[in-house]
């Protein structure tokens, strides 16, 4: 009998994080680390698992832009959509009628990308192979065809495409090999929140190092005078071969980002992230021109293939870092893995929140065996925080993230927190935490 | 006693436009004009009214957008509102949780804008004035303390906006009393929509005429051999003097659009519009530089100021086309039209749609009066299409818009219509149009 897509069940998941002030910068004091979360039901029973990452208030607007694009997958036979999810993606971004609310950009994009995903978790599972390598193991041909080229092709076009996998395809094993042995390299965030005090910053930078990580992140911004101490307190507690980078969350325009990392050159960043609004294609440029070597990195806010590729053209970008839940799924970041690849920039994704760790070090693990073919300069941004709620939570070892050998995408909430933190009505928000619950729906 | 925002009312509002195929083009065959329409009430039984313009499907998530903001602007102080719309515009944009969720685009941006556009059309009611005349009334210190230049600096910054506000306001009574005289010009789609037959095409097109329009626009895109038998009709039925442009709806990408345009190049289009996706700053400028003296507008999708900025930077835009509700709200709409004056770039917006002609006028018309002070290369974009369902619908006259003269912004629906729209309760929508229900809730 042929097997259906029944149902997409949809939930408002949210933790309430901002009591700790973890994942606190200078654009957000006080996140909710949250979820439009979502499962494909099928008629035989099966499951494919999504989610798109939000911090808190707002979350049910991306739960309905999740409800309204599940009527495109509702009722599809499931061969033919794991067969080739990029034509659901196509029609998820091309709805006429919904288009308008991006296009391709925002909650309506986000809401593709978390169905996309789901698909595409479901499409492992039914393979019995993580996501990593049910990518890994499809043919240049296969993977240039889950590509929307129609707005990339004066940077990237389907034949250079398939010469750029080709020449990969010699090397896929090895790598693989390589990347179950040895894992993929991790840097960590976990010290850097600005909500943290000097005494805790210190402390978990001398830890990150004892773990293994040689790459760290501080966030910065907030003010001058405590990003100086703070880095010359990081670069004492690390030592001088440690990288330090920097992220800034987007809080400066040009002039300003330009004049604020002059003044924290001294300790010398490894990059400098989000220096302003992802959307300054060239502001980005004019920046990296003027602060190299120190890098420039942005791409959590990066809303579509077409302003990753307009990064890549302006020569604005130093590291590309992709988010598996910004964009319209695991088949967008394939163009921009490409894209990344053609002009030779590496990749680093990012991840922390909840549930981007475990989703997106599929796609780096895939980039590595069968697209960038290197792990030079790259590394899979870690953040030691909710990986407990999930069934296939992700593995650390030495600063390296181990790969996933679970069918699937890794995305799967475990039942018991995901009825503990539903939002409103979960028992960690609702009566046992009604304090909980005024901070996370108070505005400002 | 201190009048307060008491409650923001919203409303899911359709009309069945795909019907007759009005709007029709290339990206979008079938639009059903929407709105997310939203009423700002106070304490005083005052009221503002906002709208965001969709096309149908998805007009929900737009809703609940609007929803997830109301709750920073109820309860707030009228008259510091009024006062100060941009303090609020700040506090919408910069929600720490919400934000992520955009940032600065989609339909949260656009939430903020029909909130912020309904405090803009509560303002001009309270000051009895047309919005247009009461920011034309304000000095060019009020103005730019309108506008939020954190991202804009590089371009433009506070003192060179105050300059140019300054040199325009030795002109303003004199540009004032032109405009309550002669209006300001228009363009029109009407004829040009693709799902019209050629007959159609023709007749509308010498109605235009007559009419007194000197600019019409044609949708293109859909089939190269329609475009050029379209084109050529309609330059037969205009004659040589009237201007056509056409709009591509963003259906090609960078080389398609140029490769298509050359093929359209004989019948002298005066401008193409949205050769691409508008994310593509820098793939505009390449089009505009193979296509020149054909201009390249675009705007009515590009998201925000950013945007705006970059595409004037990069020399991509020979029209900058602004939208009522796509950006946030008046204020950013006087950042982008400051950033065209002092570019020299000719603003003619975008409108059509339900109620963006009755918006977006104010808009050109403040424009006029005291920041371009020109009414050169300009005109605003009419189409005749659902203006009877507002209380203070736009008045044409041989091609011109007519200044309003009512206070507000003219937004506001008549209360008979928001009852007979609403969706899907309305009885334009519920058992009386069964059919009509399932089309605009049929995917695809």
């Amino acid at each position: 009998m042929t097997e259906f897509i029944s149902a997409v069940d949809t939930f408002d998941v949210r933790f309430p994080t901002s009591r700790h002030r973890d994942g606190s910068d200078a654009m957000n004091p006080f996140p909710d680390y949250s979820a439009a979360y979502l499962v494909l039901r099928t008629t035989a029973g099966a499951a494919g698992h999504g989610l798109v990452f939000t911090v808190g208030r707002g979350t049910e607007v991306q739960v309905a832009a999740v409800r309204a694009l599940a009527a495109l997958v509702v009722g599809e036979p499931v061969e033919e959509l794991v067969a080739d999810p990029g034509a659901l993606a196509r029609r998820l971004v091309g709805d006429s009628q919904i288009r308008w609310l991006g296009p391709e950009k925002g909650v309506v994009h986000m809401a593709a990308g978390g169905i996309v995903n789901a698909v595409w978790d479901l499409a492992a599972r039914r393979a019995g192979k993580p996501l990593w390598k049910l990518l890994a193991d499809l043919t240049p041909e296969q993977l240039v065809a889950q590509v929307d080229f129609r707005y990339l092709r004066d940077a990237l076009t389907e034949d250079e495409a398939l010469t750029l996998l080709n020449a990969g395809v010699p090397g896929r094993a090895e790598r693989e090999r390589l990347l179950r042995a040895e894992g993929y390299p991790a840097y960590t965030t976990t010290p850097g929140w600005l909500g943290y005090d000097d005494e805790k910053l210190v402390r978990l930078c001398r830890e990150a190092v004892d773990d293994g990580y040689d790459l760290i992140k501080l966030k910065v911004g907030g003010n001058l005078t405590d990003d100086v101490r703070r880095l010359e307190l990081a670069r004492q507690a690390v030592g001088p071969r440690v990288r330090l980078a920097v992220d800034a969350n987007q809080i400066w325009g040009v002039p300003e980002a330009i004049g604020w990392m002059e003044q924290l050159r001294g300790f010398d960043p490894y990059w400098i992230e989000e220096p302003t609004s992802p959307d300054d294609v060239l502001g980005h440029a004019v920046v990296r021109r003027a602060l190299a070597p120190i890098r420039v990195a942005t791409g959590e806010h990066v809303h579509n293939a077409v302003m990753f590729k307009q990064l890549l053209q302006a020569g604005a970008v130093d590291v590309v870092q992709i988010d598996a839940c910004r964009v319209g799924g695991v088949n967008e970041n394939l163009a921009i893995l490409l894209l990344a690849a053609k002009y030779g920039v590496p990749v680093c994704p990012h991840a922390g929140g909840v549930g981007l760790c475990e989703l997106v070090q599929h796609l780096a693990m895939f980039d590595f065996v069968a697209v960038s073919g290197t792990l030079d300069d790259r590394a899979i941004e870690y953040v030691d925080h909710l990986h407990e709620h999930f069934v296939d939570p992700v593995r650390i070892q030495r600063g390296r993230y181990l790969a996933p050998t679970a069918p699937g995408m890794s995305g799967e909430l475990i039942a018991e927190s995901l009825a503990a933190y539903r939002f409103p009505d979960g028992p960690q928000w609702s009566a046992a935490a009604g304090g909980a619950v005024a901070a996370a729906t108070a505005v400002g």
